[in-house]
């Protein structure tokens, strides 16, 4: 089976914007056994906008539509899908309720041009938005489905995920098709493909794609069989050879984050961690902090951006400032001393480094990052020159900084 | 003008790879004044890719394909404009003979199926490609432009630069465009539409564009006109009425982010902020660290996730966390204080809420955000009930925060 799928909306067609939807949406047909064999994106224009949905019906089962289901005037998918199979609109005065309902519990009235959110074609399933306004709409017509999603991609996959995977379960044909995922961190994409790459080549089935974002890599192997035994066999096969050439780079194997992985180590050893930020300001918090349940570890930290909030927040002894400069080896460890020691965690990262754009004269090049943990047996300290601008520079830092700590609390 | 652009290749039709071509090719037709209408990805398949091409042909006077111009079987992109507009494809022996010698110069052999790159379509200009093997086509069918380019960026930018620009130069009625970018927050994208939408609807020229994400808002007005002058007091006169109407919820004229406004805001007045984030966790103080320059405002702060890091790290009374619950007006005005008792800075901007996904018995709703900001006047405070999910809600209380300190800075 073929989907295409269609993004909506003028402000994608600028130089700037690329719509990422489509790359969710094609990773979960896939996993379904579906291809993606087009892909749009229009602008808001309804009558271009139908031409585009019938040429994509023409040539596929399923087609999804993102985005245009917003309330003004410039929100045209509704009425393109209506033109482009000739279905009439129909007004659902419970859904305009439900949005009112919406409005009034964050305190704010609902405007009448919210009232078109509440048109739906006939015959079509409503789809629920539990994160916005805009119902999505389930049409089937003429052996085709046809699915209009909100755009923003929070509504989006949620959405997909609790309307529409069920719905197409029952329309695509049935293959056992299994993901597995290794997660890995501590080396660059290039160096982990002539690794690996040996392996995977030798198989077109599992399917192999590996991706990257900010030290943080992604592998995963694809297989489709008739049984779901046959297709765990294969994995176990293969995954089993990758995993062997990856050893400890691999971080988890179940599409658990970083963030998530260390802090499932630190609940599980009843340890609770702090942190102590300087070129990251905040990041690594920000990461820690993202996991819900976080706060059964999470003691929370100080970011020290001036060179005085070393001193003042975390008793970094200034003359230590002095001789090293606030990027080295030795303030890291005195910050994650000072962290630990203030705030009675059981464990204390900490974080100094150079984001750039630009060095002062004391200071360590751009990108220098050096990481420091305290723990209860005392305090190590590791370094790294990162390249790159300067949200690269951070971003791989705090990824560094949790892989530093993965790494010695299994020891 | 309109344009659209048809990216060819199965490889971008993966969960991990978007088509950049575009974006740049955008870029360049829009500084013509040419606007892109609708973009294409489609596989290697010569029939789909026809009856996209006829699509793409019946909506817009300029139609650019990249990709597909390789010498295998799977480069179809010839075959199927040559199919979409019916034209014979002439070998040309000399574009045989270059491929060749530029083989030869690599010291490799040319294999048979290069020969595929020397076919070129009745009536076609022949675009030279420096940079590679494959020729670009420039067809003139029925009063439109079809262009093939390759697909790699460099040889694409390189055959685009040298040889369509001034091709295109020909055609395109001569413009001038101009851009005005109005940033807003402290509202609803609805809410702002209902107020604009009065405006901006009497106007086809400047073209409106509405953008929202995680509580910022984008209104950008793009005008077209003969002359640079004309363009300018355009969108003045339709950016002044805009302008009126949305007032101090405009936080920046020339596309900076918030947190780049408010240090700008800080910067001015010599002033120094420092944060106490609870919900947030570091979410704020990574934004307001993200500008580059940000240590000439920016002290640092605490991250005071634990009920104890808020007593200890802040000296907030452990009666008043008792009293009035970690989540409260008391407590967000208490680490406020304490953030700008201990740093010395000149502002204190302090957040307290629950992100989710649960509530103890003791917290306030999942949502519920107080923020505190302490000065040199005293403290004062403000909360919002946000909806979402914990991501969201993390995101809008860091966006809320920084715009109750820019209104505060103000007055």
């Amino acid at each position: 089976m073929n989907a295409e799928i269609i993004a909506v909306g003028s402000e994608m067609l600028t130089p700037s914007r690329v719509d990422t939807n489509s790359l969710y949406l094609t990773g979960q047909l896939n996993n379904l056994g579906v291809e993606v064999v087009v892909k749009y994106v229009v602008g808001d224009d309804r009558d271009r906008l139908a031409s585009t949905i019938r040429l994509a019906a023409s040539h596929s089962e399923i087609v999804i539509l993102s985005g245009g289901l917003g309330p003004t005037e410039d929100d045209v998918t509704r009425d393109a899908l209506a033109l482009a199979i000739e279905r009439r609109q129909i007004f659902h005065p419970e859904i305009a309720e439900q949005i009112e309902q919406r409005f009034y519990k964050m305190g704010r009235r609902m405007v009448d041009n919210n009232k078109r959110q509440a048109f739906i074609l006939e015959g079509a399933e409503i789809l629920p938005n539990d994160r916005g306004t805009a119902p999505g709409q389930w049409v089937e017509d003429s052996g085709r489905v046809l699915m209009m999603l909100p755009g923003p991609p929070h509504e989006l996959k949620a959405m997909f995920e609790r309307q529409c995977l069920s719905r197409l379960g029952r329309i695509v044909p049935r293959q056992a098709i299994e993901t597995l995922i290794f997660r890995v961190t501590g080396m660059g994409e290039s160096d982990l493909d002539h690794i690996i790459a040996p392996v995977y080549k030798k198989y077109a089935n599992p399917a192999t794609t590996v991706l990257a974002h900010n030290g943080d890599i992604q592998v995963h192997l694809r297989a489709r069989c008739n049984t779901k035994p046959e297709a765990l066999a294969l994995l176990a096969a293969v995954g089993g050879q990758i995993e062997a050439l990856l050893g400890d780079r691999i971080y988890s194997r179940n599409g658990d984050s970083l963030e998530a992985t260390v802090g499932e180590m630190l609940r599980k050893q009843r340890a609770t961690i702090a942190v102590a930020e300087s070129v990251t300001a905040g990041g690594l918090a920000d990461r820690i902090s993202s996991v819900a349940g976080a706060s059964d570890y999470f003691v929370g930290g100080f970011i020290t951006y001036a060179r005085t909030a070393k001193t003042e927040m975390l008793g970094v002894d200034p003359e230590l400032l002095q001789r090293y400069g606030p990027v080295s080896k030795e303030v890291a460890e005195a910050m994650a001393l000072g962290a630990r020691r203030r705030t009675n965690a059981t464990y204390a990262l900490a974080l100094t480094g150079n984001a750039g754009p630009t060095t002062d004269g004391d200071q360590a090049p751009v990108g220098m990052v050096y990481i420091g943990l305290a723990s209860p047996t005392g305090v190590i300290s590791t370094h790294r020159q990162f390249l790159g601008d300067r949200p690269r520079i951070r971003a791989f830092a705090a990824q560094m900084s949790l892989d530093f700590l993965r790494r010695n609390l299994t020891s």
